[in-house]
């Protein structure tokens, strides 16, 4: 019912809602491994009971006010997304993340949908902080920080592990008096 | 970050999410005796607290994927909105609802955005039957169940009590076929 | 520790709480071809663990108030049953439903049985509308109704899927007034 | 709908369901005084919000299948009760307790409608062993245990608090073969 | 982090906490079948989800201050336990039991380990009455509950089954002025 | 029933169990102004009831295998603590936290205290990576990190709000190899 336009290619923002499972089931399931190559999100999302898991998790995120998962279209297939994985709006903090499968890779389309994702955050609901958390190695979403005009607060040495190798994470951020500042 | 046109006036529809329950509340507020004269709706919505927990009901349903609700916003303001009361997909049916404050009314908002429900409904989650219950004396709504090109399935005799009288249900309805038929 | 006559051959009404798992199991087994023909009952009790949660689920209804389930038992055999599908105690509704297996067909078992649910959901309730749904091709269900002094509210279309082919749902009810007024 | 007689004075046993609150209620506030004794039942029932939440924790024993409540009425008023506050179907096990309003002693009530408790946990539902725990002080109860034939196994000393003096508690108790060798 | 000294021997008693399931089964896998001759405890770890899923329980029994469970370590083997199964504040009683593997049998643990659980009850809990609840046959615990100074009670008779037969159940207890005049 | 000594002058590390709320609360309310000068901690136990959510929180974080709460005694008197306010052991992440009333700093105990903390979380725990997250202008917290060797990873600009204010927090960490290679 509901579609953000994301720029002149025709790509879309909508709600990821539950019933869209078997569609974010064959997102990932074409961009396994890209997806996979630094996040754990595709590991998540394996067979078409963990996506409905995984989609009825955050529809409870919006239900507590606490998360939102929304998805990018290209040419009406759902290709990616952004999602607020936390937000504590009393104390004003938000995490955002994307995902996105390797044939959509290289149009900006994270960069358009973070855009409207952190506009939402700081101008509707008051976020003063919006976090990015992502892996040392991870050139292409520390790109996207970047153009987001996100600074680097720190790298989290040895945070995780993904496949046998501890990562760092590096924590990028922007808050609400420099996003505002840096809208055309 | 969404909102559909309802049409030339600018009126727009919006997922309706537990954090505009200020809105809610005041949109209620400002058209409580004309909201409550047929449905409950405007005695569930008296205060913050309930207007919260009517808007997180909702959530849960579209967590469980059985009902949403969404609202109508003129001129900046909510006037009101349309819901899927109750939503059984493997069945094939839903019921769907409106509440208008009466500023609006007269402008066929609640149409307009009825449309957009049942076209999500039918298109793209394959219900079946959409039903409209309406009190036979609320004959605004009715009308709307009309335009709608719903047909009158029955009455429900005295099937609840509003304000110290039972209420006669009239239960409208529109198949697929019917709906999909009729559209330009 | 309960039983109410149904007339002189001997059969009775029982709450059928969740320790006669086995009991409905065996009757649903015996019917199920015939208690199937209209209605999801016998779909929903398929072995043990199904029949107990069905139970289960009806003696959840008795604790929040809001419906039961009741067995008639003949020569000793549980044969079929009576049920408060929804009870809505504040609105003053309630839907009345039954099954029964073939061998048990012919005596009036359920219009017996039925009766007593609705004197107690009338008298000892204060419930003032009394449904019966059933789908438009079961005659002896609606027979029931007949025999029971309802009337016919309406047809809802196309109202659910039952073996692959929609079904037509009739909405029979009987008021209080009419209910007191025909007893003799 | 259900009611067995306990005898000739016409004295009916009846499931004690939630919608019944305000009759417990009642009961327990005529023989408050009586009934709090010994027993803490009283104290647990002081308005409609607590005895409507001891019968739906009963209730929920029911669909649990861990225990039950009926309620005695004599000349068509609630004057006491008996119930099973636990049962331990697998291991054969369950306690039987009951309180009575003042009015209604010395009329073998108790001991009839106890009678009709046990007869069902032992025949319908398999308990070996039958409890009835009673401070050394409630001599009518006491005398009960003894009129169903059951056998002191044991004082618990100083089992529990009541109204500032620690009580002994008497376990007594009758096994499955015993209560049926003495059935007439 | 903690430990307390059992005495000259090393032992200690720890609190088992649900990260140690894998040691609670390897402790049970050792002393299966002698654990098990009397009490259910050996039959409720089969498995690490089994032994994870009882420690959690008595971990939400700490949380909700209603029970507790403690190790018991022999150069630094895990080899048998006491805990309190159930614990009633307000009312002051306690449960408490034990358990252990044949190799640590005879040395005293298990009372050495039961006097400091009842000193916690009695000193910093305010439990006025200690139970132990044993099977008749079982003499060594019985020997156990002597010489922890405990009254027997009485003798539930055919309690509950174990492997086919019904056992005894012999109630000991200690009361809290007993339990302190008896401290040298 | 459990005491880890801290040193020479007596203070000991003990579990804060939920039946501690008193002492909890009384503890706070000695240092309220202090403990509230740069963390939350001091606004969540205001009273018994918030008192003890706290610790039945902790409990179940227990239970969960995801966090804990310990508490220091000095002379009988809990004057502080450390706390693991989350863990996540597949990950292999943990952040530990402190309190303290003023009349107990300066002697060292916090890092005491913490370092048997994380003497748990890396070796029987199997943490890789141990957090410390402090305000920037809490110079006694960031002074106890130095002392524990940690490395400042980073600093969350305006990462909360405290009193009218938002405050930068710094991330400190130790890292498993760190810690064990520091051990004398």
């Amino acid at each position: 019912m509901y579609a953000t336009s994301l720029g002149a290619d025709g790509a879309l923002l909508r709600p990821l809602e539950p019933w869209r499972a078997e569609e974010l089931l064959a997102n990932v399931d074409r961009g396994r491994e890209h997806i996979g190559e630094h996040i754990g999100f595709a590991d998540a999302v394996t067979d078409l009971a963990s996506s409905r898991a995984l989609l009825h998790a955050y529809a409870e995120r919006v239900a507590a006010d606490t998360g939102r998962i929304d998805g990018i279209w290209l040419d009406g297939t759902l290709v990616g997304g952004v999602l607020v994985r936390t937000m504590d709006v009393p104390r004003g903090v938000a995490e955002v993340g994307c995902w996105l499968e390797p044939s959509a890779v290289g149009k900006g389309l994270v960069t358009r949908a973070a855009r409207l994702m952190i506009d939402w955050l700081v101008a509707e609901r008051g976020i003063h902080r919006v976090e990015w958390c992502v892996a040392s190695e991870n050139t292409s979403s520390i790109a996207v920080a970047r153009r987001l005009g996100m600074t680097k607060d720190g790298v989290l040495r040895e945070s995780y592990p993904h496949r046998g190798v501890r990562k760092d994470v590096e924590v990028w951020s922007v808050l609400a008096p420099e996003w505002l500042a840096a809208k055309p």
